[in-house]
């Protein structure tokens, strides 16, 4: 007897701990965006931004807050529909299980310990004296260098690399292009040109990290660069040396943090913000889109703009600057009407006293 | 007998179906630029910025436009001279054939379906349920996903990844080091952590894409993430999940698309342009260099800044500001003047009334 | 009998050309950081922001400059203490030396000519007609295509991408995922489509130059490309087709350089800086975080903000900005308060003149 595809609702809901609203033997066989789903998908709406299209929705079920009202057809209702969805794509989309084993392409230094759990891809590389923990899965492609250590359950997908001495704790993700260890920028200009400093220290990415797409994470001078866990890094990030990143924190594509910064625990910086050298970012601090920080951000507090301010202040200043070009004219008028009161009256201009030199400090 | 190199002036003005003003017979034997182009090579302008280095240049025959004038020695004309160079360039320097057929080196897993006219290089894996159409070219150590679709004649440099499922149409060009497919970058705080969403849907290229060196483009979280027919992506550009761009776009180097914006056709994102999340932005929109796209953009509108106005208004603020800081010292003075002014006719600066508590709106 | 470890600050005086200021038979086992240095390890300040971690670091010795003062402890004095430190680096961390030949695993064209010095990696793909130098360490996966040359002692990382034809002279070096030679972005619009102009020149990497790692140098439309002798890019960086580098120049992490510019001798660059096409950028500019440069900057000038302004300038109208929200509401009430002392005079608002058609041209 062939299982019939798909799942009823009685099944996800026990799946998802989520409360049924609706008939528990009505079955989906797969889960959908609203504008696409037919009445034989299950769809989500877990962000009121898009009611309207749910309520367009042609889905045969969706899966929403406690909270959601006016939705008509079987609900899956849950007090925590971001943790559901998660379920839910994961009970339609189980991932893809690795095949434990050394694939005959693949090039394993005769030092290397490879966990027999783990699965090592074709045309991948392992250097020398590298570890790989169990459950690892590198994929096709990627480069192990030498004495690099890779914790239990991590997933390096395909042409990663991690230079020599790399350490990744357990279940790290690691996106297909990224570069973790390659040497820091540091030079001493001799007098006619800039010498190498050597970049001979270490990167240590904790446990639960997740590194995007041709991400690039530098190694120390000395020391150790540090990524700290559960922090999730975007593609085409810049990583520099000696950096420190605190647990739990989001970097949104693009973002370049310059050598030896140390951002604390839970910080967001979203696309394209470049961080200056040496800074110290506080626990809970919020970067907002291309933000230019150039000066230390306490914790909890919020930048927006080049250089980054508080985000209220920039955000005041972008509105201001839209009436810039007319209080250019506007001050211009104002002057001369001032001028025109100070002859009526008989001022001298000069009289106004010496504002330009008192000035020139700012 | 040998045939002579290059080729005469009258077969080039048929290939590049050009008007000859000059001898048909004269032979030049390469293209090269202005500057440094001899007596034996053919060069262009087709550009009136470049009039002076055509004027100056030792080149034995030009292609200009039509209207060109003032510029001695052969020419050949035409009425659309960027398409007659792209003729020209072809001539001298036809792309170079690939040999059809498996390199004894390549990984082809035995049930993914290679066309026989397709070329796939050492150290290329392609993975299981993967399909490659005819007079595809896949350059060594690409790595071609499970289930993966390469289109006819698409042309896949050295070290490309396109992750499992995407979907690649016709004539598609993927330059060394672009990202495919990864997963988008999206997860759920659980009060404790960030909880991966699974990245579950795919990504559609369509036909005459062409795709940048270390590019990357995420997967969907469900659905699709497109690339419409004909757009051309830069160099180390980010496109996120579900992220959709219409036709005939062009998104230059460095350019960040957050998820699920929608980008019509033919819009251009200069250099270093940033996207926020779920914006819409209208057929033929326009988007100035390091512009912060923070809202929708309608069609055919030009943004430029951050955040992104019109481009004329951005350009007006710009000029301002340059003044600003003399505005700072004006606008002091001013008050000063009016102080004394209203001391003068025995007016109360309190009378000027509640303009604070009005602004405050601001 | 064993050598014990490390070295002596006797042997460390002669081999840093240092003075030596305490015991020179003291000795030590590794360099450190000064916040993790123990009495074992040296340390080093040659920067005096770091006096206070100096201060209180346990190092059993340091590096300093001659004109320290005020740290007790051995002091190995240098009148070049960043060249000391190089030295210092590279005596307790020799650079791996490469083992000559070529790994069975590697895929090197027939025709290729390998010097018997070079080691080429597993997996490593040199193209047809490919020549590398003496003493050059081509790195695992990585493709070096047909036609390109690398000079003596280059050193290619793993997964490093040099395209048909490439240039490089002696001891480049090359970090992960660089790709060199990749396609420009030139098209020429049809009418109907964006049309591929062929990229048919080369790029030619001067002697001493660093690239960084996911960084990408593409190829010239016609001509070169060039970075000239001692550049040092950062990772991430995107440089565009016909761009000329001069030499001994610094590009940091992520700047984008669109095509044909040409950047003098000592410039710098910082972090997430764009350059527009065809700019001429003069020797020793210096070019601030984050700036749009959309003009040509004169040799020795320094360059900040969007448009690129003297850095002195973009200063200022920094400072001033923070002003203008209050400016808003200042000039709005000067603007009553002149409308007041008017009416108070009887004067009339419209006697002010035609300021207003004055100052549209702005």
């Amino acid at each position: 007897m062939v299982k019939p595809a798909g799942f009823t609702l009685g099944e996800l809901a026990k799946a998802l701990s989520a409360t049924l609203d609706g008939d528990p033997n009505r079955r989906v066989t797969s889960v959908a965006p609203l504008e696409t789903a037919g009445p034989e998908q299950i769809s989500f709406m877990i962000d009121t931004r898009y009611r309207a299209a749910a309520e367009a929705s042609r889905a045969g079920a969706f899966l929403v807050s406690n909270d959601a009202s006016g939705l008509r057809g079987p609900l899956l209702r849950s007090g925590a529909p971001a943790q559901a969805l998660i379920a839910l794509l994961t009970v339609f989309h189980p991932p893809a299980p690795a095949r434990p084993g050394v694939d005959p392409a693949a090039i394993v230094a005769s030092d290397a310990r490879v966990d027999p759990s783990a699965a090592i891809g074709a045309l991948a590389v392992i250097g020398a004296g590298a570890v790989i923990g169990a459950n690892v899965w590198v994929h096709p492609l990627t480069y192990v260098g030498p004495g690099v250590e890779v914790g239990e359950g991590c997933l390096l997908h395909p042409r990663v690399v991690l230079c020599e001495g790399v350490h990744l704790g357990r279940r790290v993700i690691v996106h297909p292009g990224a570069v973790i260890g390659g040497d820091g920028f540091g030079y001493a200009f001799d007098g006619s040109a800039h010498r190498k400093i050597p970049q001979v220290g270490g990167v240590i990415i904790e446990d639960d990290v997740e590194i995007g797409a041709n991400t690039t994470i530098d190694r120390a001078t000395l020391g150790r660069t540090v990524i700290r866990q559960g922090t999730k890094i975007d593609n085409l990030v810049q990583v520099g040396h000696n950096v420190e990143i605190g647990e739990h924190s989001i970097i949104v594509a693009q973002v370049g943090i310059s050598g030896s910064c140390r951002l604390g625990r839970g910080v967001v910086a979203a696309g394209q913000v470049g961080f200056a050298d040496h800074l110290t970012i506080g626990d809970g601090a919020v970067l907002g889109a291309q933000a230019g920080v150039s000066s230390d951000v306490p914790a909890g507090e919020r930048r927006l703009g080049t250089p980054a301010l508080p985000m209220g202040q920039t955000k005041r200043i972008m509105v201001a600057q839209k009436q810039l070009p007319d209080m250019v004219r506007r001050l211009r008028t104002a002057e001369r009407r001032l001028e025109r009161l100070e002859r009526r009256l008989g001022i001298e201009a000069s009289e106004a006293g010496p504002a330009e030199a008192v000035d020139e400090q700012a």
